[in-house]
């Protein structure tokens, strides 16, 4: 997971249901733990990505298999902020390679732009990402690791920071430009995806939508130029997938360690699950 | 910050007010920005923890200085796990490597010895301990460099978890003996401190308690044997510190990208402040 604030994920966690598979893990300080969102936690503000659906649906496809998500997205950051060498890029290579001891490595996850999206910097888009691609499959040594990018949304012109990102279309443009002519790299429209009030981030239930899209996208290894119409209806079976009591009882442990369950109840709770 | 889950920390928000300096910073992706609080988000429980009330009293003797935090402490982590090559260990000189390029190492905060109090390893502790705090000033190029540690608390054997701690007490002679025997390291009483309904994890006022020991005992390069008398004025100075207008202005943000203020509060209340 690698980009700006949009694959960090900024959608509020009240405004879908959680999704949690203890056969969906994310990597903290090197090691593998269950996936709990914010997977990404960049920003105090840091909620729903598109990460948590692109796993549920891989997860659908893999019913016995372990998927790990690497995140290292970092909200306002633009290309220059990625360029090889800096620690952005150094980060995420390193924290990948930790993941390497006791994982295979099998898609890299962007979504980028906005802050590349003035000031003419769109039209040294795709030649910068195309270095900091090679940079990566080169450092980790996976020359054919699709790259699945995805649009920026198109209420990024309305929004209160909307004159800044007077670029956007052209980002879009360069986004696509660079799947077609890149080997293994995949473009996801934004298109039908809504933003937070702030016109800048995608919200919550978008987030789950984008998830579907770049997973589709990565399953086909093809671009996904429109909306799918199944999106809702797999949202919908990912997050209703029955929990194991070992889940439930994982999650009730996690209320109570954060103080919204008394021992009392999640003993009673516990009780009821054995 | 490099330990378990009482340096991570896993006091509640709710339970104290938030300290926020501008002037206070956390590394996140290698990158530094405004400390907020949890800082070290090991886990969706993590809460807070004992840096940022040692930041804020740092920050009360370096009025125009920064100080900034380097979150790598994992919740029930072994020193087995910590140790040298392991991912812990690597994950947390690496991330230090990139604070480097902008900063200067100043001191190394460890709390951890939970997961070593129970089947002999508390005999262990000692010389695991020295093993590791000698690779981090190698691997660092800091050899005199502060390493402050904490106690276990006394509430560890009698909570829900208090049967897999047998040997806190044993932890604790050897984190003592450890600081008067090893340069430059040194040990903070966790007396009086207390914890959530856990039994476990210190409780947030008492991690805020925690900082100002561990502050006193890098400032005066000694040993902390018993609470201070000042502790409590000195969190209240931290935490009723006066907000600048960009740090309120900041806070307001925040509040709003969370989704817990509208658009039109927001810009009213920014209105305010100029």
């Amino acid at each position: 997971m690698v980009g700006q604030s949009n694959m960090a994920g900024r959608g509020y966690l009240s405004d879908v249901k959680q999704i949690y598979d203890d056969k969906i893990k994310m990597l903290v300080n090197g090691r593998w733990q269950a996936m709990t969102e914010p997977i990404n936690f960049d920003r105090p503000t840091s909620g729903i990505g598109l990460a948590a659906s692109f796993a549920g649906a891989w997860r659908l496809k893999n019913e016995q298999e372990e998927i790990g998500l690497i995140p290292c997205a970092d909200g306002g950051t633009s290309l220059d902020n990625w360029a090889v060498d800096g620690v952005l890029f150094e980060n995420a290579v390193f924290q990948a390679k930790l993941a390497l001891r006791t994982s295979r490595l099998d898609g890299i996850l962007w979504h980028q732009g906005e802050n590349d999206s003035f000031g003419g910097l769109s039209a040294l888009y795709c030649d910068k990402l195309s270095i900091i691609v090679d940079a990566f499959r080169s450092a980790l040594k996976v020359l054919d690791i699709p790259f699945i990018t995805g649009g920026l949304g198109n209420f990024l012109g309305a929004g209160r920071y909307g004159k800044y990102f007077n670029e956007y279309n052209q980002v879009n443009d360069a986004l696509l430009k660079f799947s077609e002519t890149k080997p293994n790299c995949y473009f996801v429209t934004a298109n039908g995806l809504t933003a937070n009030e702030d016109g800048l981030h995608f919200d919550a239930v978008s987030q789950r939508r984008f998830g579907i899209r770049y997973f589709e996208s990565y399953f086909t290894r093809k671009n996904i130029l429109a909306p799918l119409d199944f999106e809702n209806e797999l949202i919908g079976i990912i997050q209703d997938r029955p929990l194991t009591k070992k889940e439930q009882g994982a999650l009730f442990e996690i209320e109570f360690a954060r103080g919204r369950m008394s021992l009392g109840d999640l003993e009673e709770k516990l009780n009821c699950l054995t």
